[in-house]
């Protein structure tokens, strides 16, 4: 009889954030791929670009002109999902036609004046800058009446429907929390009620005990793949003290932040030597006033690529209709990228 | 005060299938797109290409030849995520890392021997073969012991990660009820016991009561754009009558729902006359020997195209963290569908 042996057997394993169970195929990591593949744009990119409606000085779509900004610079987007306004709205939700109004604000934040940079490229210090940014928006809207929840993400790279490849991130902030943030908070809740304690210090115990799946650490932060990971290279970055938001991080644990951020984002880059695509963003508790003790800070990555600059994982058919579904086990691309040089591919030469 | 307009306001919309919130943007509808094209393959293909690996008499990638078969031809996927041996497994499992073997069968159908046809240029008796085939597979499949769910599905199109143009699905029989079924399962059944019916045959007739999503209706099937539609051209076809699986159906049945897929994928197609790519895939009773009656048979088609046939939705950034969103109303989208020819572009000159 085999034993079974998960770097070599179909599995599924628990997802205890989201309460939901992912299917992994390490057997499949090797089938040949004749679809799909990605343009990798590889230019390099001039500092200030006079197209870019991003750049300093220059006119956006709406016919506002950015100032001569340095550093940081946030304003509201042009084309935002939600809006402000208050509306009028009488009830008449059924079983079927459940319906409300949803207000909000959604803004971009510019990480740098300079069109070429990324984080990965940007100076520890600069992107503390980004991380004072994030922690006055979230404060600034979260204090706000109608806003529950401060969502701060960055979309990075074409393949990920950014279309514009000047550094910057956005925050959407509405009145409701969203549908992935309410199941992490009823996981995180019932834990906290059972035991007492932040399921996600526990867990990140048992990570640095088994070190297995464990890529970078400082002192306030660790970068992980989590056991449960879906996308090929995801990644989790945690805080090591159970900090429920942003808010409440020092100036010291900032720069630990976004040194961890860079060291990451330089390994992924330096995976396919190619400006890494991802979605991130940061988990943290909803701005609607109640307490939150269940709460602790993570940040998300969802990179798509799979095994080169140009095959993506498609998450599509079985994975839209039943369940995540992934290839290479979490172990394995963990072990993958602790390895990769910490000196952007970039500088190397 | 503004009065709340769900084509001008963002809403919210809720669920009752999959028991979550989604965002819609109508104002959204028309902001500039500078970001990614998609590359549109618009070429006349062969009803023969020797270079396929499903079409008839040719040799796959495990050397195995395919017969000179006509119509419908299945066999075992030569890289399944899954595979069907027994492994020998102790659980270990524990809060963070909850492991378990997945045995399971895939699956591909060729649904032609003609290289050259989609589901939408094919006769509606050809089509009706395809569901002849499906029913056996869903009872062969469904009745082996370690077989306690059968996903049936199409990746469509290399932007759905489909890496052959030949006609053909997929089928991924597994141990296990997979994520988005054990939820669609868990609406159904606490909806039937509180009321003693079926969810989707209450939700039909509301819908045909309001007549405002229907883009299709026979005999036996109604194709609707569901009112919780997260993709923008996101639709359903679903039983009239409540069937709990396809193994129900009578062949008058089987050529009604041939008919009405038929007529669906011509629509899609003529959106923008290119061969419209989808995911889509049945959600039917599970096979674990259980009764369910809460089950009413259904199928989702998933397409990413946006705007025209280069500009996709991306399910990114705020999305992956936070809920679905989409800008175009499910309204909209049903009147633009039910609207479009029910002759193929490619017959009408
Ligand atoms: O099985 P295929 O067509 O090779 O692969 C495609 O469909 C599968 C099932 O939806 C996905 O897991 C793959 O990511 C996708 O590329
Ligand atoms: O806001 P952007 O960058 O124009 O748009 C991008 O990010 C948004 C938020 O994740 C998504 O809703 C869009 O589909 C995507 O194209």
């Amino acid at each position: 009889n085999v034993v079974f042996d998960s770097k070599k057997h179909p599995h599924r394993r628990y997802n205890p954030l989201l309460d939901e169970w992912i299917l992994v195929s390490p057997q499949r990591s090797n089938r040949p791929w004749q679809g799909q593949t990605e343009k990798t744009i590889q230019e390099e990119l001039p500092a200030y670009d006079s197209e870019c409606y991003l750049c300093p000085g220059n006119i956006r779509a709406n016919g506002e002109k950015n100032p001569d900004y340095q550093g940081v610079y946030v304003f509201d987007n042009d084309f935002g999902a939600l809006l402000s306004d208050k509306v009028e709205f009488s009830d008449n939700s059924t079983d079927f036609f459940s319906i409300k109004p949803e207000r909000g604000i959604n803004r971009v934040i510019c990480f740098s004046e300079n069109h070429s940079l990324t984080l990965p490229e940007m100076e520890k210090d600069a992107i503390k800058e980004v991380i004072d940014v994030w922690q006055q928006q979230y404060d600034e809207l979260g204090s706000k009446e109608f806003i529950n929840h401060v969502q701060i993400f960055e979309n990075k790279g074409q393949i990920m429907g950014c279309s514009n490849p000047h550094p910057h991130g956005q925050i959407w902030a509405q009145s409701s929390i969203p549908t992935a943030v309410v199941k992490t908070q009823k996981s995180l809740k019932s834990y906290f009620e059972r035991t007492g304690r932040s399921l996600l210090e526990d867990y990140l115990q048992k990570e640095i005990e088994t070190d297995e799946r464990i890529i970078l650490e400082n002192k306030s932060f660790v970068a992980l793949v989590p056991f449960w990971a879906v996308w090929p290279y995801e990644t989790m970055i945690i805080s090591k003290r159970k900090a429920g938001s942003i808010l409440e991080f020092s100036d010291a644990e900032k720069y630990d932040l976004a040194g961890i951020i860079k060291n990451l984002t330089i390994k992924y880059d330096n995976l396919f030597e190619i400006s890494f695509p991802y979605s991130a963003g940061i988990h943290q508790s909803p701005t609607d006033g109640l307490s939150h003790p269940e709460w602790h800070f993570h940040m998300h990555f969802f990179p798509p690529l799979l095994r080169n600059a140009e095959v993506k994982k498609f998450m599509v058919g079985y994975e839209m209709l039943a369940e995540a579904q992934r290839d290479i086990t979490p172990e394995q691309s963990a072990e993958i990228l602790k390895n990769l040089s910490s000196i952007h591919y970039k500088n190397r030469h």
